[in-house]
């Protein structure tokens, strides 16, 4: 059906009816505002613009896929800060002609993802649109000390969740339009890209259990979400290449880019986090809890010394830190 | 100087040191999330997103104005909940080439409203798009008990604040490029539509004196808003025609069309409610206080007899109720 045939109304009725909700809404979608209770006397706040034509394209991506990153990349954001997401509020700019057969599917990835998390979708706004507009926020619950950018100190471990490049590897094969025996793989980088995991668990461990002293989620690259650390951290940082924690998929595809990805590919929504070195041991047993690896790759220096990637001989790697900027060209 | 010089961190930092900060902000733009102190275990939570071409053309609107209204039209959710607006969360889609003192001044009359309204800007997310995006989020202390569109009951009567149809005549006469002796007037109109006045002190008054049984705010028109309440209440309404409060300028220009654009003009952001007749005479003296006309323009009424307007005679008026829908044509 089309959305014009459905109307502004009939598509709000068709979201209330499908909306996760949650423990804690006491109005959700409906009414002029949501109201929601919290556990403590304070939430975390987060929010992402996702535009068509600039973060995805139809072309490339599910609506369920869409759905579900809409909502990733916002939970990545509370466990970055140690925090437990809770309520979502979704506003939509959408084609007028746009199927809303469409509009269900993206609906049902992100509600998928929300039930998954324990998040309540409770409210938002739709409106026409030339092209399709994604806005959410996520309020969350924190933990008792949220987790900043600033606590890193020099002598602290730098640890990242996961693996890092895929997306980006599998977005640039991805408009290669390699085809043939590498199908498979490339679709398997793809699955990071349109589906991200975000690791919540993780974040919220590390901070409850105060092992993290400044976290940041990769969303522009490891160098330059790095360099937001040490930035707000007043430290440098150095980084060993072959400690990056590469996919085997990864290793497969990269070839002669080698770590380019890792280092400033973007899109990875994994953690990036310092810590003491006393907690080693620690950080190395919460992996099975979190139910995801944790790999050590560098150390906290001083500030002047800015940030280095070095190789294996321990020799620095050439490289200007690129990273994602929205504006600059 | 262009975005694309200024860069996206740059354009952040400005954000950040133009933004108002307010009581309870523990953590406010610079980290993955903001965190922000409740003064009770509760939020009221709103969003709306504008898009240039569907809500807004930089043409007819002030960078400036275009802030004070994102934010207002935000205020009004709130107000209509009988609540406190406490933070906002900003992101916006950018053209690439746009001048950055457009958005500085875009920011400039955000924050002035904040200000104004105590809300403290916490966060939120920039982007470069092909046409400007403006989403907003705001969150809010509910009042004891929240007014919702559900609680008017048969015998009600229905009030709203302000004057109606002002912004939507403005908006058509705008269109039709009239100058010439009118233009004052117009421009007192368009003064309406641009920076409306979100009633948060009638909002919150009316709350807190469990004066309201049922309230909204009239932004897709008062008929299309009062059927929300008479929907949600399983109500009727009748309202009388000539009780409608008309600006002087809105009588002086609206000619032939009479009152249709206070009935289904909308973008009004005043708030409609219902409330007991025994209710009157503090209404009234309310009004003061809340330094807004409030007037009683009908009655709820049984389900079935709909929602009627009566001419000076007592006549219903032959009308289809319009208002808006982003989709339909």
């Amino acid at each position: 059906m089309k959305l014009s045939r459905l109307g502004e109304f009939g598509l709000i009725e068709r979201i209330r009816r499908g909306a996760p909700s949650g423990r804690g809404v006491r109005i959700g979608i409906g009414d002029d505002a949501a109201w929601v209770s919290h556990a403590s006397g304070s939430s975390l706040i987060t929010a992402d613009l996702l535009i068509e034509g600039v973060h995805f394209d139809l072309k490339w991506t599910s609506p369920f896929a869409l759905g579900h990153k809409s909502l990733a990349v916002n939970l990545s954001d509370i466990a970055a800060m140690g925090g437990t997401p809770a309520y979502a509020v979704l506003s939509l700019g959408i084609p007028g002609n746009l199927n809303s057969k469409l509009i269900d599917e993206f609906y049902r990835g992100f509600n998928a993802l929300a039930k998954k998390c324990g998040v309540a979708l409770i409210g938002g706004d739709t409106n026409v649109a030339k092209s399709l507009i994604i806005s959410v926020c996520v309020i969350g619950h924190p933990p008792r000390r949220p987790v900043c950018r600033s606590g890193a100190k020099v002598g602290d471990d730098i640890y990242v969740t996961g693996s890092l490049g895929d997306s980006a590897l599998g977005l640039k094969l991805l408009r290669q339009k390699r085809s043939g025996a590498k199908r498979n793989s490339i679709a398997q980088l793809l699955a990071r890209h349109h589906q991200p995991a975000p690791r919540l668990a993780a974040g919220a461990l590390l901070a409850r259990r105060h092992l993290a002293t400044a976290m940041i989620d990769v969303s522009d690259g490891l160098l330059q979400d790095l360099g937001h650390i040490c930035g707000a951290s007043n430290t440098g940082a150095v980084i060993w290449n072959e400690q990056l924690p590469l996919s085997p998929v990864y290793r497969e595809l990269a070839g002669k880019d080698g770590t380019a990805y890792a280092l400033s590919g973007g899109e990875d929504y994994e953690l990036l986090f310092c810590a003491r070195p006393r907690h080693r041991a620690r950080i190395k047993k919460l992996q099975a809890l979190a139910q995801v690896k944790i790999t050590r790759i560098g150390n906290c220096v001083p500030a002047d010394r800015r940030i280095t990637v070095l190789d294996s001989g321990g020799k620095p790697l050439a490289l200007r830190i690129k990273g994602h900027d929205h504006f600059k060209k």
